[in-house]
């Protein structure tokens, strides 16, 4: 059972003389930036590709990214059951965004996700109800994140994933979700948590449309080989609308349905099929990079080294592919 | 495609009338708790079983649990490839514990698990190197985590996985660890980050054979099911035992591995078999719920309504099973 007997590997090389030296105490995890007068802000790049039925109108993902030095994005995800209803979905989704963007400006809401988030809902009039996640980057690094439902968010550093979000919902494919009516979830339901980034990390966020369709391996791979953020987000968006309509990619949809019981009959289960295939949904992609500029100082010395920002507010559906 | 068809449900019974009567502004995620002097705090168990052939010397996972109102807890793996070096590899994991639970004297590490780490790390003189995970509730009820490796530790709310760490490797079963070599990693390496946390959420830490032994499903199965914190924390401990010394289960380990290339020989891949398996390994669980207590306030009028927390310190080994 080569799998159990595998024992963990110490890095190459241990000596058991010379001790480890040690570095002097630091009291912030940023603490260089901050005695230099560097800051974190987010170099992002975006895509947005329509399910294959909602070309026309764009979908119902609606996304924003904004805030001094680019520091805030975020995405909302209209439930697409409110069609049955005579609702368009992407009214209330593209109201949370466009009202999240404006609540940018009241001190406290630009502060915290979680209190943005709820500004932004108790303002929104459309009828619908949404999946959401804010996140924002403090100078400092740190990233703060509120999340109602299965937006995602995965962090990458050094190659290798080494944060993510769970998605919430009632059941498969029911979704925590704000509401403009009393039986949904409010920002009191969110998944708040910050995480402390290092320059260079990459956020990787988006729909559920998104990482239903992408394995973390193949949005890893993605990204080493992306020139940029823009291209990353386009390849990440591109390769997760091949496999949502390819009706034989186990797509982690797939995985997921089969583990909650959700399969092929079982007639069909014994000539060897299972349920397989993507999920068509809109998917959008919003890519991050962690980068630090000088900023001048309080006496003014400071020189901004380096402009990583694509400062873009781009409220509600922006760039959305029209045709696949 | 049934997969792909499937549309997002909208909860029921929306109405499009009645705009939903938002809730005034809250401040605080926790904030009913200061209103009260109501302070967050934890309830906590834990159990640990030793790899079947270091039944003896009691394994080289380490733990311990302290801190005012039980809020602190941290485990520590020892890195077994020490061994082939004539190193006693739980006696680095021991002595780093032992030093966390000891400088939560010290008032800026009791606050900061990062610097906890730090200066624990730094004042560990054993030869070797472990993986190391430290977890703090503040009182308002946000939860400070500091990870270096592959311990880990998730978050059940409401019946589901709502936050997880992810394992940090160098290669696959070569976890990053701080070590007494200046070539293992450090503080400044961990995954630092924060979860705000609800009245009853409960908190699943373990090392990587708890993790690499159990699926999510299973967890929240046994947490379920169990009468107490206790009680689920030898469940969940004994389930993971079962499974990493069964040949036949498809672990989370063997899952991972087969997906990173390792597998049976071509032959036998042939012949429809594969790598499966669990991992034996020391078994380290703790599981705590986070409970609200009213204490004094500053006038003295609080009462404490609840005491939830059992206030054990248990520094380096502690309740190994010697049998199972």
């Amino acid at each position: 059972m080569a799998a159990s007997t595998a024992s963990r590997l110490s890095p190459p090389r241990p000596t058991a003389s010379s001790p480890y030296p040690r570095p002097p105490p630091r009291l912030s995890r940023f603490s260089s930036l901050r005695a230099a007068k560097m800051e974190a802000v987010l170099s992002i790049g975006t895509h947005v590709i329509p399910h294959p039925r909602k070309v026309e109108t764009g979908g119902e993902d609606a996304f924003f990214v904004g805030g001094d030095g680019g520091g805030v994005f975020a995405i909302a995800d209209g439930v697409s059951g409110w069609a049955e209803k005579n609702v368009n979905p992407a009214l209330f989704s593209r109201e949370v965004m466009a009202n999240s963007s404006t609540f940018l400006k009241d001190e406290e809401a630009s502060n915290d996700p979680q209190i943005l988030l709820m500004k932004a809902h108790a303002a929104t009039s459309s009828i619908g109800s949404a999946t959401v996640i804010i996140a924002m980057l403090e100078k400092t690094g740190t990233l703060k994140i509120a999340s109602v439902g299965d937006c995602g968010l995965k962090i990458i550093r050094k190659g290798q994933v080494m944060f993510s979000t769970y998605p919430q919902e009632h059941y498969f494919d029911c979704p925590y979700q704000i509401s403009s009516e009393a039986i949904g979830q409010t920002y009191k339901d969110a998944l708040v948590c910050t995480v402390n980034l290092m320059e260079g990390d990459m956020i990787v966020s988006g729909s559920d449309g998104f990482f239903d369709n992408i394995f973390d391996q193949e949005i890893l791979a993605v990204i080493s080989e992306s020139p940029g953020i823009d291209e990353a987000a386009k390849g990440l968006a591109e390769l997760a609308r091949k496999h949502s309509v390819d009706v034989r990619f186990d797509s982690p949809y797939s995985i997921e349905a089969r583990s909650r019981g959700f399969d092929v009959p079982w007639w069909k289960k014994l000539l060897g099929a299972k349920l397989t295939g993507g999920k068509m949904d809109d998917i959008t992609v919003i890519v991050a990079q962690v980068k630090t500029v000088a900023v001048p100082d309080d006496e003014g010395t400071g020189v901004e080294q380096e402009k990583g920002v694509e400062q873009v507010t781009v409220a509600a559906t922006a760039s959305a592919e029209q045709n696949e």
